[in-house]
């Protein structure tokens, strides 16, 4: 009985809580979770997995329920167990630069208590201010910095953990280098909840970067865009190369009834952001490549306000193409594959009504990974062979369906059909080493054989 | 029958070749392997999996055989797979920034590689000479740039490998971004030729970094060396951080007849790299501390070759020891255990006669890692009381005895006093799923439970 475990003011089971803590951002069908829990102390979660495994109960860590792939449903009847009061930052270390929490803790909260001791946590997304550090742990959250920083992989130095038969691990315990044997650490990073509950983290923190400025720069060809980052990855250090289409641009500027800092005519878009003592190395690139018609706009910002503004045209587009209710991809390929890429989506995607937006194209191009977000067609299954080609097209140049969402429930089909059968077996014979009787997130990331 | 895989000219029987191939750089005792076989494509490897899986065989995989912890030696009649001829570079790209070798290519041609196309693989250590890329990523080398550049792991976008049941596969298939469930790559990462053999691998590179400095600076306390990391860490990008002890030190002057750039008198000794551009920063920072009295000396490299000067009293230390025969541990523990733990090494091991040293410290301290290398008393054996105080200071500080070499044979021990005996039965799991028969360097690690 959950009330043995937990007080009665920590166990809800309304609709409304339901509806609540029972999905993520993205998911719109039904949840169906038999009761949502608010553990506050590493005990209690031990003992609802020990009762669990006694009552073929099951279990879906929710944390700020802001992933993107249906990772954090409960739909069978599960026990949600929302982390939320387990959030303390319990200390930051200036000398280790370090900082110890409960995975509960918000990330811009991590965030801000690094920065009192002028210390950086720099793992950075449109979410932050309410995703949880456990959930990004769970899904290896990525964001906007990774050509710079890396994802969250790069920067857990401990994590405690209690896997789905109960037992408590405390993985590398802070350790700035620590070979010994299998990485389990890096094994739950990423598994989306399906090994077992995060309890606790450690960061590693850094040095604050030097001033950054943002240019906003715009092509015609995606060819020319990759040579501009052929250009300056060798010779800039990039803090962000983000990109974006002339549709996400256009959305933005509309919802938000801004004055386009440049010419929206051009097909493709880019945001730098660089060290600020770079400025003249970085122009001059872009001078010669406007020169050769290459570039055919850019702004470069000249106050921090004007950062804030250009990475706006960035940020806000999901936001801004909300109203579409688009499917979303999130593509990655390698680089060589990138032109050819572009190309397949729009031969795939293109609109017989070329006056209307068919896709958003957009993403972390510096990483290689491509946010594609389809506008569904009236009365057709997404699900259908325009996808098919999309995905068989991915297959065939060892691309992946998803760079940085995680797999959940969404993409359990397309991870099948994307990933060597051995591989996935394997998985399944770990998932079954750490939670032999299924009980943490089932049906998350693929179905177990009985 | 081996002669049903091999040409005859791929099989050493041989006693010279037992000697050559099955063992390390550091084991002195007995070796005993069937035979050494030298595959030459990925086909043989199969086939020798499914043979050994057959017939009862063990495999030891052997690379350059630079492992410090016993990793590589074969003493139980095991066949030893040498890896040199799968030593190909297949190729540098130079837009994705990414090199494809297979896993026998040695560390320093992977470097000179990367130099030809301007770019860098920063992992970097003394046996980059020898060292295989897939003994590397079996052991997760570390090294002397680990603090700017991170370990082996860091570089690492994809894995080819055959487990220990006969599996290809091809794990991330050399992505930037990924998150596609559990991260396997990562599992192999570290895992000392225990899960299967490592054919392939695909690495990240990065530009060069700008011109480099090199700063030697000596203090008579270790807390003032701690200051001195704490202040620059924050305000100068640091390419390497490594400390030694007066003992080194002297044991390098002696063996290389040295004249000393500064006195040999103090007590811990720092190497210090950095960008060019920052000296100013740096040397208002050492000259504040000098004047407090907390620095005792200091000399900046004024051209390359001091840079390697400075560079070589640091490098030459394991060879100008080598004499003494030295028992070697490879410790990391928190930065806020660092003072007492050097203290407590003191302690430990003084030495009756006080004229003799009786161990020497040096190691990557920007990273709390330090190698610390006794002299064995005469008649006494090392693996005593002294070992024990060394070991339960460090499991009650959540420390690691093995920072960047591994397990082994050699740590087989005080692997299984230092770790969790859940966290190592869910190793010993995971072992299995990839090698049900325990063909793959059976023994080293941890002894399976039958």
């Amino acid at each position: 009985m959950l009330s043995n475990i937990f007080k009665i003011e920590q166990i809800k089971y309304d609709d409304n809580s339901a509806n609540e803590y029972g999905r993520d951002w993205t998911y719109k069908g039904s949840v169906n979770p038999k009761a949502i829990v608010f553990p506050s102390s590493k005990e209690q979660i031990k003992e609802l997995i020990s009762f669990a495994n006694k009552d073929n109960e099951k279990i879906v860590p929710s944390g700020g329920r802001t992933g993107l792939s249906w990772g954090a449903v409960a739909t069978q009847n599960e026990i949600v167990v929302s982390m939320e009061k387990l959030n303390s930052i319990t200390n930051v270390d200036n000398e280790e630069k370090s900082l110890s929490c409960q995975a509960g803790a918000i990330t811009q909260n991590i965030q801000n208590a690094a920065q009192q001791q002028n210390l950086l946590y720099p793992v950075n997304f449109a979410s932050s201010g309410s995703s949880h550090i456990g959930g990004n742990v769970a899904t290896n959250a990525g964001g906007v910095k990774v050509i710079k920083y890396g994802s969250t992989r790069n920067w857990v130095s401990s994590l405690s953990v209690i896997t789905g038969n109960g037992t408590e691990l405390h993985l590398n315990k802070g350790l700035k280098k620590n070979n010994s044997a299998y990485d389990l650490r890096n094994l739950f990073i990423g598994s989306e909840g399906t090994l077992g509950l995060i309890t606790d983290v450690e960061l590693h923190l850094c040095k604050n970067p030097p001033k950054l400025k943002v240019l906003l720069v715009s092509f015609n060809e995606f060819e020319s865009l990759q040579k501009f980052f052929n250009k300056i990855f060798n010779q800039i250090e990039l803090y962000a190369f983000e990109f974006f289409c002339k549709n996400s641009l256009c959305a933005v500027l509309e919802k938000f009834k801004i004055k386009p800092p440049l010419s929206p005519e051009m097909n493709f878009y880019v945001i730098v952001e660089f060290e600020a003592v770079e400025s003249e190395k970085l122009l001059e690139i872009v001078e010669k490549m406007y020169g050769e018609k290459l570039i055919r706009d850019a702004v470069i910002a000249s106050s921090e306000k004007q950062n804030l503004e250009l990475w706006g045209l960035r940020e806000n587009i999901s936001e801004s193409i909300a109203i579409f209710n688009p499917v979303k991809y999130d593509l990655s390929i390698k680089r060589q594959h990138l032109n050819s890429f572009i190309k397949e989506i729009k031969h795939i995607f293109k609109n017989e009504d070329s006056s209307k937006p068919s896709y958003f194209l957009f993403g972390h191009l510096g990483d290689n990974n491509i946010h594609l977000n389809l506008i569904p067609e009236p009365n057709k299954d997404i699900g259908s062979q325009k996808e098919k080609r999309l995905f068989d097209f991915l297959k065939r140049h060892n691309g992946s369906i998803s760079a940085e969402h995680g797999i959940g429930l969404l993409k359990k089909q397309s991870f099948k059909f994307m990933n060597n059968k051995n591989e996935i077996d394997l998985m399944m014979m770990i998932k079954k080493d750490f939670d032999p009787n299924n009980i943490m997130n089932p049906g998350k990331i693929f179905d177990l054989k009985e």
